[in-house]
């Protein structure tokens, strides 16, 4: 069901920190702050996840040259277990705070809420937050770092990323035009190391409702955009799609592919993570909206329910993929 | 910040399911379904759980004689390692998922989201699903049932309990004037066996900014009930508030005291957990809303975000309380 925004908020203002990789990667330039150790001077990798959060949140309130009592709400999320990333990462500030989950596809779902309030006139602003880091999601899902297990060629490289977003009624930025909720896609995937798999036929799922829904093609579109399918979920997106008659070259990217340098950096199937999309939406599809380059994007936040238990007890890993219709907006 | 919800929408339909202890209780008569071995048929606890949400949103279904089609909006969370209890427990039903995080607030959070979703007219209805079972809780945040630990006094029982709810624009029910979302707060507690110290605060936090907002008092409700802040976290609130000069005494219940009968059932400081405001809610609150035996109550559905990994490194738990204001309207 497509949710239209009226007012179309604006993603007014947007900020990103990284890691050492990300820093390497083609995006590399456009992170407000980076730190080659990964740790941003903590000690646990769980809590240079939460400082991440912090920083791109400081990041995001001095570029608007606001206050923190400016901010009517903060809607944050994770992959670590219970959220604690944002939830301790944020807690120094007096923010209404609204915790969520949509794995990968957090930063779009938080998009699309903020988008909500804002249009609604329920708050006049809106931040969502959003991070991972490969060394505590590694920990956490598959094998802590020191092991040194191998991963397939399959596996994606968690993205050692923040990124924060703040969402106004008005003003200059991308607008947010059209919010679609996805369903859970269970495409009967049990592997951890294959994501991309996983979250594919949700991501067509969600794209073929709006197209069906919205009366709209592909040819409406400069580009749509997949959270962090990676290599392997963005050629079976590609594929399903063209068994149905859409030949996505030339307009679909995913930003699991836009972290790295496949040639130079060994990332396996690219990156993902609730960083992943929501660094790649602020260092270049979001700038790229609000120059003009791209006048209708689609934004398909895609997310893997899996836990450890989960896996563990073999069960098979749901997709959901959230959509979120930006536009540029001239004057 | 109070978020007005002009149009009132309406809880019209609640079901709640629960386990062995649970049918014990003061409520236990009210439960739409109850499983004595609190396995609901299913071979893990972290299944189990999942199967009590499954079968409280068809409850909720067949209760409002409604088709999964006729769902708007699906908004669900748990206590699990990403809230895999609510994403595999609804994963059957095809409906846009909104995946949140509030920890034991989780309920009152989803009934915020579902009236400004139905409010602002972005969807005819909305449903939140919350839940939690004291083995899967245990295993993941403290020991597996099997190791026997003791559990001192000022621990919860968490709820092996799931509560549905239906939100609609218009209907007969109780309704939602008004969303307040808390900020975290951070008491100084890092015991995870005294959640109810660690929420405490928040809960006075979200109701002091509230009252002087509103600018209402205690007199202006029939009755203010938290989330679950148990026999310890009542009592704290209590004194906190009468060191303020506000008299809680009549006014004044926790959900995680309605659950057990604190004599003959061996529940330490009471039930928590976020099957335990949803359950109570669900069977107590909110049909006494309904009656009229209340024309005013404050929800405050209080949550404690920590994590096993938080606890581990010495981390302080945060609280967060997240506040509906609920009516009785004549006809």
């Amino acid at each position: 069901m497509i949710i239209k925004l009226k007012s179309a908020p604006t993603i007014t203002t947007s900020s990103c920190v990284g890691g050492k990789e990300e820093r390497r990667g083609p995006l590399g330039d456009k992170l407000d702050f980076y730190d080659e150790s990964d740790k941003f001077d903590c000690d646990t990798w769980e809590k240079s996840e939460s400082e991440m959060q912090r920083r791109a949140f400081n990041h995001l309130l001095s570029k608007r040259k606001l206050q923190i009592s400016d901010i009517d709400v903060l809607i944050a999320g994770d992959l670590i277990n219970q959220c604690t990333s944002s939830s301790y990462g944020l807690l120094s500030f007096d923010i209404p705070y609204i915790g969520i989950f949509g794995a990968c596809s957090t930063a779009a779902l938080g998009l699309g809420l903020c988008g909500i309030l804002c249009d609604g006139g329920y708050t006049k602003n809106a931040a969502i937050v959003t991070s991972s880091h490969f060394c505590s999601a590694e920990r956490q899902f598959r094998f802590p770092l020191e092991y040194g297990s191998q991963r397939p060629p399959t596996a994606q490289h968690t993205a050692t990323a923040a990124g924060a977003f703040l969402i106004e009624k008005e003003g200059k930025g991308a607008h947010i035009d059209e919010v679609m909720f996805g369903i859970t896609v269970d495409a009967g995937i049990s592997d951890a190391n294959n994501m991309g798999a996983a979250m594919a036929p949700a991501a067509v799922d969600t794209l073929l409702k709006y197209f069906r829904e919205s009366g709209t093609g592909l040819e409406d579109y400069d580009l749509i955009v997949t959270g962090d399918l990676g290599y392997e979920g963005h050629r079976i997106v590609t594929e399903m799609m063209h068994t149905l008659g859409y030949d996505m070259s030339g307009v679909y990217n995913d930003c699991g592919l836009m972290l790295y340098d496949r040639q130079k950096q060994d990332m396996h199937a690219g990156a993902s993570g609730c960083g992943c999309s929501a660094f790649a939406m602020a260092a270049s599809v979001l700038p790229d909206i609000v120059s003009g380059k791209y006048k209708n994007v689609l934004f398909l936040g895609s997310g893997a329910l899996l836990s450890q238990a989960s896996v563990l007890q073999g069960e098979n890993i749901p997709g959901v993929v959230h959509l979120v219709k930006l536009s540029h907006r001239e004057g």
